[in-house]
């Protein structure tokens, strides 16, 4: 277990994770489980740039040299005070041979980790970037551990675009594996914030998998824009946080609660309204991170609803190329994600 | 739906579900799918009654009084300022043609959906009450609803003893259901806080579902009461909010990462460990209420752990019942109960 998930690299303190440590050794000498990346470019986590840029007042100069002050004291992009990172763009450099990741050298990757735990070196002084953008041209090399997740870029989609898949590509893996899981072929699924990025995906994945799919969105707009999409069965506008509201929305798309109820909305208040959309025996996915253990928890006991409740987990085996691969079999959410890189 | 889950007892604001509710209507007049409860105690939350001592300097008329008061106003026992309530025993009185709750007159329940969302009327003033403790001696009234969950008292038990289980019994029953689903014969489980009240029935689950299982627990007092209750196969000291320790004692206790890892500890930061001492393909099922949702989201991402993450929901059908049969079949376990309540 160890060496696998970095412990190696953790200088301070000894014998934590290293999204827990303080400062890591990112020194380009790879163990025989690890993988080198020649870094092309950072994309710094929202939250963080914002602190950062607040702090400086826009000052460009000022922002490079904070990240460039954390990178060097940290080893690491780990904002001490928003407590997140970012991902990275690269070229694989070196394989370790024990390295069970599946890389090869001149690989294009984007990592999927988190840059608070990845080991990483700046060589060039960010000398090409200006300190105004969460797009950060570096130059200098990073380090994955033997449990790190890159994914190839594919070559017939525009890196931006392969980007905003993979940010969200765990829903759409998991929506398949519960759907397919229950193996049976009247299964429904309501998706609240279904005309998002995790959430069409997810109903794209549903869809795929054989489930009668309906999207709950907040808006007009929105609904338009699912209907366009073409992966929804039925469009239903509702206010996610109104558990009443919500659950007659879903009964009244699908002709009674959902099988599986796949919460895509990053609003707080969304737990009781998916627990009362969800059939007796049916699964509730969170992929939100504005969920509330205890609202999911408690909730579930006093409405006495026997659902499984299931914590998003990010990283399903083959998300991203599943995640991908979506957008080359539904042109419509190609579609809807171009506009959204584009709009960006 | 509307009826089953008491939406025609919310008074205020109109539309909400019941715990949400302001203010119910708490007459005694039931609905058809409701049952009426001819009310005997009321057991305060832990939390709401030392908000209450605390405000009033232990003045057990004021506290009185004030309970009273929150009653008299919201139709209920919800706390506003803790926003907890707690549970009640009592008797049923009448019970509606379409309640499916299976009660009949003369049944001596407990209720173990929170008093935050059941109408409640109070007749005697709690003149029988010092206002010194949680245990509440009142006469009145209580109305369940469809989707309501009473329990009727095991003549066998001790009340205070089946309260004590029924607190927890959410933990024995999940654990089962998910032991069951791998319907394999080389599971292994492991409980973080395994000598509590909840991690002790985990633990005889597990067994009695034909588990492997290790008990990991924080002190030796505690390894040792474990080991009295018999229903560990392996126990383990450490400390469950350092990953790196608690993953090695759980694979050191069942010579592998668990299938199935349990956390019953109600301190904040176990999600990593938990994740880190489970076996890929493998499930934890969170009962801390402690528990962080993005902690757990984020932690499984970044230690690209396939495994299937659960809010641990405290309702399953038949769950006081299952929990209550334990302490029947393993003498120790209940042994372990009954000092527990002896002590408090």
């Amino acid at each position: 277990m160890s060496a696998s998930v970095g412990l190696n690299r953790v200088l301070e303190p000894a014998g934590v994770l290293p999204q827990a440590a303080w400062r890591l050794d990112a020194s380009p000498g790879i163990a025989d489980d690890e993988v080198l990346i020649r870094v092309e470019r950072l994309n710094l986590d929202a939250a963080s740039f914002r602190q950062l840029a607040g702090k400086h007042s826009g000052d460009g100069d000022a922002v490079r040299a904070e990240v460039l002050e954390i990178i060097g004291t940290r080893g690491k992009m780990h904002n001490p005070v928003t407590g997140s990172g970012g991902m990275l763009i690269g070229t694989v450099e070196g394989v370790g041979p024990q390295s069970p990741l599946g890389l090869k050298p001149g690989d294009r990757v984007a990592t999927l980790v988190s840059l608070t735990l990845t080991p990483l070196r700046i060589t060039d002084g960010l000398g090409d970037w200006d300190g105004r953008s969460e797009q950060v041209p570096a130059q200098g090399t990073a380090v994955l551990f033997a449990r790190s997740v890159a994914a190839v870029l594919p070559g017939d989609l525009a890196p931006e675009l392969s980007l905003a898949v993979y940010d969200v590509c765990g829903a759409p893996a998991l929506t398949d594996r519960v759907v397919r899981g229950y193996g049976r072929d009247d299964v429904t699924v309501a998706v609240l914030g279904g005309a998002g990025k995790s959430g069409s995906l997810a109903l794209t994945a549903a869809r795929l998998a054989g489930a009668r799919t309906a999207g709950i969105v907040v808006s007009d707009a929105e609904r338009e824009s699912l209907r366009k999409a073409g992966v929804a069965d039925a469009i239903a506008v509702a206010d996610a946080r109104d558990p009443v509201e919500v659950s007659r929305a879903v009964t009244g798309a699908l002709g009674g609660p959902a099988t599986v109820t796949v919460v895509c909305v990053d609003v707080p208040g969304c737990e009781h309204g998916a627990i009362l959309s969800t059939a007796a025996g049916g699964t509730v996915i969170f992929f939100s991170m504005a969920t509330s253990f205890p609202a999911a928890a408690l909730g579930a006991e006093g409405l006495a609803a026997d659902v499984t409740m299931l914590i998003g987990n990010g990283y399903v085996p083959g998300h991203a190329d599943f995640a991908v691969d979506l957008l080359r079999r539904v042109p419509a959410v190609r579609a809807l994600f171009e506009e959204r890189v584009a709009a960006h």
